[in-house]
């Protein structure tokens, strides 16, 4: 299979895992008999610094015209005290997933039995730990109106959904659940909310249609408790924007090995692959990050985006080799060899 | 001291933990030789059926006319799988909090030596956790303009802020970080939202008058991360309606023991105090629901409220004594004798 890619390296750390994640995704192409064609692109601080803006029309049409888009960060701590600054990394992000269409961001969460100890929960709490995020990407009270009135002192954001946006992602939830547990959990505030209020009646009109799938309705401040309490009870998760934000980042302290995560945003045409990790500043340039959460991405992509299962999971095989065999960066050493990310992204490529 | 305090029992388990916070009240005030007068009035589902509404006219005139309220819990499953009926428990709640002005909830987390095991956080992550949450409770998304759009599939939802209603809760949040660690996390999303960047402007405008006090912003997607990996670095945190809803029952996790923790709502008239569970349907009439919580609540009317500090101590005293001796109700009785609620309040009030 032909495969065009665009490749966002992004900042801080970006560049070096997506790196790793390039070397192991070309091994697998040759392994399996496909040829890549990666397009590099701008994006990011990097993009205002090169241009002037985080997210150019350049890196659009590159991304437009690709099966799919790998991404690695985004985001330099020279803009995170200024909150008002014109032009902002995070803009480039938001402006991406509209343009792009990238509706639905998916967030599996689940447990590495060799990594179980770090996590900050209670292994018997954790273990089985295996749900999905469903958070939907472009609406909500990110895109909604917002402003000032009174001379600046008063500020308002508007939360607003129209139900074909909710309906396009609760068919990619439903959808996932029919292939795992075939439960559906659908978070919201529907006791305060309207907007929640048109997500619970929308989802509950879909429910007739996958008859399998046990579908539950559940305040989002009671999820925000349950997540940490018996994470293993979910399956898939569906929601709106803010509260996916929230709560996907929260369920990210389950597996305690953040820096493994992987993540997908789809789209109608096309979509992105990305680490949940943030672009790491401190640790930039010196080639300790952990790309592994960025090679999982990779292999997201090779199911998602193509459909192509063997070439995943002989992906996701070597992962779990370096992670068993202790060929891992310096915050999963534990004390034994530390390697650098280059070393270890060289060592997945050649176990491919 | 003579102290006017309306008394709203609510539904649920709500009466029986109402009942037992008054024993102790009572035989606090006999001891320290006050006197007290309490106001029954109805609330909740409970209000409901008797007069068609959550929050009647006349429970309102009481709270307004006392000097602070003791509340149980609200909310009765009969209305929980229909969230657009037209009258619901929650509005009761909505509008108290409106009508008597309890801008600032104030919702402490700490954990308890003798249960710490409870928590499903790792004993090493949450030893010394001593952190208050002050969440802004009248405004924003909870209060803003809300409805349907386009025949009904456009549902929009307005969070707004002013000024001055973030000062007010500012305020609260400065002032107790100066009589605890002189720490103030201030929650918000303003890489996005409007009304959050409002709420920073609002609070580094305010920095200047507590030189002592050290204060960070952080967005709330990393706050529900850090606060289940390393919530012993909090001390208090300042956030808006939503954010706090959210934020403050995944804490209420940390501790493992939320059937012992207190919340206090204050407004610039009057203050109400209630404990965080709910009304939990399943077991009310049982005689089997934990007190402490509301126990401990009344605990912090007395300090909150009346500045009586020897009395609040009183409280707290007792309860720790009956952890320490098992005189605990069954959820926390872990294999030894459980006791019936009404048994464990007035054991405690005995003990006064
Ligand atoms: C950087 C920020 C705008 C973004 C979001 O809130 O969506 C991030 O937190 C995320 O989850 O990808
Ligand atoms: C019942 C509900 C409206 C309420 C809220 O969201 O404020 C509750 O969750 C709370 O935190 O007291």
């Amino acid at each position: 299979m032909e495969m065009n890619i665009a490749l966002l390296a992004g900042d801080g750390i970006g560049p070096e895992v997506i790196a790793q994640a390039v070397k192991i995704t070309d091994a697998v192409a040759i392994k399996f008999g496909h040829e890549i064609n990666w397009t590099p692109a701008l994006t990011g601080a990097a993009a205002i610094d090169a241009v002037g803006e985080p997210y150019p029309n350049e890196t659009h049409a590159i991304c437009e015209a690709a099966d799919a888009v790998l991404f690695g960060a985004i985001g330099h701590p020279r803009f995170d005290n200024d909150p008002s600054a014109k032009v902002r990394p995070e803009q480039g992000l938001l402006k991406m997933r509209q343009k792009l269409g990238l509706f639905a961001n998916v967030r599996p969460t689940f447990t590495f039995p060799s990594l179980i100890d770090k996590s900050p929960l209670k292994r018997e709490r954790i273990e089985g730990t295996d749900l999905v995020f469903f958070r939907e990407l472009t609406s909500g009270v990110y895109f909604g109106e917002r402003g000032r009135k009174d001379n600046g002192d008063t500020a308002f954001d508007t939360m607003t959904y129209q139900r074909f946006e909710i309906q396009r992602l609760a068919k990619k939830g439903f959808e996932a659940a029919m292939t795992r547990g075939k439960k559906l959990c659908c978070v919201d505030k529907a006791n305060v909310l309207e907007s929640s209020r048109l997500w619970r009646e929308t989802v509950q009109a879909m429910e007739k249609d996958y008859p399998e799938v046990t579908v539950s309705y559940e305040f989002v401040d009671a999820v925000a408790m349950r997540l940490v309490q018996w994470p293993n009870e979910y399956d898939v998760l569906i929601t709106e924007n803010l509260f996916g934000d929230i709560l996907t980042d929260e369920a990210s302290v389950i597996s305690g090995s953040m820096g493994l995560m992987p993540s997908a945003s789809l789209g109608e045409k096309t979509s992105l692959f990305e680490p949940i990790h943030g672009s790491y500043p401190q640790a930039a340039g010196k080639d300790i990050a952990n790309p592994l959460a960025t090679v999982l991405s990779a292999a997201m992509m090779f199911e998602t985006a193509f459909d192509l299962h063997n070439e995943a999971k002989a992906i996701r095989d070597v992962v779990n080799k370096s992670l068993a065999e202790g060929y891992v960066t310096e915050d999963l050493a534990e004390g034994g060899k530390a390697y650098k990310t280059s070393e270890v992204g060289d060592w997945l490529a050649l176990q491919i």
